[in-house]
């Protein structure tokens, strides 16, 4: 089935200024295309520091890069996907074939890169073999915002967990208590970790952090949040240190609740320095960027297929894709963790 | 055997000021030291900044970090060695008990620290039991560069090596040809890899790490290094580099070799920022500070005892430790890697 008219989408004017528009059609352009019609969208923390001010909106963008959908179309050299299948992908196309992909890094794929804005109706998905996952059949529909979670803080907050190296046993913090600080307490309990520490202050998300695994709560930042991180972990801090906000505060953060020796997996995008110095006399590891979601979609689709894991809960709001504006105000305004958007 | 008089060790007094001079002879002043007299000493890379003026010396003091040595007396607390054991130790004290060693992060112990100067006749050792490692009777007169080499530069260039998270079947990079790197060499060797890149302008230096397991050689610094390097490495980079050295320039040496995904060992004394920003872009990880030896030292010692490994070869000059102000202007002059001093 392919569309026969323009399609709708988001388009961030500038800040505080996202728009529902009409778009021209995706159309097949390589053979390795795929257009994919949106089952849902969401809202991600990375568009709210442009929604914010926070990074710079040159000119008008369709924004927008999470999504699970139902594929129209493929390219000619398209093989493992087909008209109908319903798909996952992560929130950067990748090859999966090239150098850096073969070593898991999907996320910097020698001939990846972004999409065209994935708030919207329909999605050219270019690699589509290298980062399209089939589901086999139809998802039942209570999975749905689960599978949309894989797309990106479900991926990334597993990202952040194995950058830290997160193992069976290990004492865990977690910086950040938005969507992806979230999922990466469950990441940290699906790797084993048996102390979770999850630093929030936030009654509704302290409460979705313990669904998720957190064993302890820490709403104190700061001097006395490390203090009561240490008091959690023999006095000296956390074994793996899941930094997942990307300011400034939240990086010294996570290098205070760190033990010596300790990692810090790193997965907020960066709007402050690290103090390397620091990092090298206390022996702390810093590890982290853009998640290869790809790399990682395998075992989380099983797990969410498998009923395993339930990511999907971090959407605490639903609005129909027409009104993906107010999803981008609900979200600055933190009156919703993440916005699920309906087509 | 308990000395009666004053012995006599280096004092650094300023930059390019090294003096043996009479010290007073060290004596057991906790129930947990012991008081070792030294077998050989060394002078070590990191003592060269104070030599070289790069950091300060307020005032005149004892220096030197790296021994072998045979138990003279111990404290009443002391079990695991007895005078008349031939020890080595690593660069810092340490309990060995604390949480922090708990982890394997002795260089962190929190009741660990320095030695009052052990290029000297005779030192004290707190924190004997945490510290020291007896050989299993008196190594052969042979052993000794390797066994010394232990107690910092092999111990550093293994951490260099388990940092960067060297596997079997890893493509290594190497910056710096320093005593460090070229144990780092050897460490990847042990640790599996299969392609190690030595970076090397100096022949001499160059040859050794051929010995050590280097498989291929880059003299190139700057850009043309890393493309040296992306040429022997699928044309994406190491998968774990090694940084021995600790300036600016080494350090975007590192990162300029490593591929995406990659992590950066670090053990060079931290002269010089690192871009975080573009680590975090190209997930490139890094991690290290001070080599936790005592961690190391069990299956290091092994690997000495077994002759699988010959560390020493880094020494490629012996002095007698009243000469050791040579020593130092040898090192400082690039006439030798690592000279041993013998008392």
């Amino acid at each position: 089935m392919v569309s026969d008219g323009p399609m709708r989408g988001a388009i961030i004017h500038g800040a505080g200024d996202v728009r529902f528009e009409e778009r021209p059609d995706p159309t097949i352009v390589e053979p390795t295309d795929a257009v994919v019609r949106t089952v849902a969208a969401c809202v991600c923390g990375s568009d709210l520091w442009r929604f914010r001010g926070l990074a710079p909106v040159p000119q008008p963008k369709p924004i927008g890069h999470e999504y699970v959908g139902v594929v129209e179309e493929v390219g000619s050299a398209v093989t493992t996907v087909k008209p109908g299948d319903f798909v996952v992908g992560g929130f950067l196309h990748s090859d999966n074939t090239c150098a850096v992909c073969r070593k898991g890094m999907h996320s910097n794929c020698l001939h990846g890169g972004g999409y065209d804005g994935c708030q919207a109706e329909r999605i050219r998905i270019r690699n589509a073999d290298g980062t399209l996952l089939a589901t086999p059949g139809q998802p039942d529909a209570d999975l749905i915002p689960s599978l949309l979670a894989l797309s990106d803080v479900m991926g990334t907050g597993w990202h952040a967990a194995v950058c830290a190296d997160v193992k069976p046993g290990s004492s865990v913090a977690v910086v950040g208590d938005g969507a992806v600080g979230l999922c990466g307490v469950l990441a940290a309990a699906q790797l084993g970790a048996t102390t979770i520490i999850a630093m929030s202050r936030h009654a509704d998300r302290q409460q979705l952090a313990k669904e998720f695994g957190a064993t302890h709560v820490v709403a104190e930042r700061g001097d006395e949040g490390a203090a009561r991180v240490r008091e959690l972990t023999d006095g000296i801090g956390a074994d793996a240190v899941l930094e997942c906000v990307g300011t400034a505060d939240a990086r010294l953060q996570a290098v205070a609740v760190a033990r010596p020796g300790a990692m810090i997996g790193v997965v907020g995008l960066p709007h402050g320095d690290v103090p390397t110095d620091q990092l090298f006399w206390q022996n702390k590891g810093f590890r982290g960027g853009p998640a290869p979601v790809r790399a990682y979609l395998p075992h989380l689709l099983d797990l969410v297929l498998s009923r395993s894991i339930d990511p999907g809960k971090v959407f605490d709001l639903t609005l129909p894709l027409a009104d993906v504006a107010e999803a981008y105000k609900a979200m600055d305004e933190r009156r919703a963790i993440k916005v699920l958007l309906q087509p």
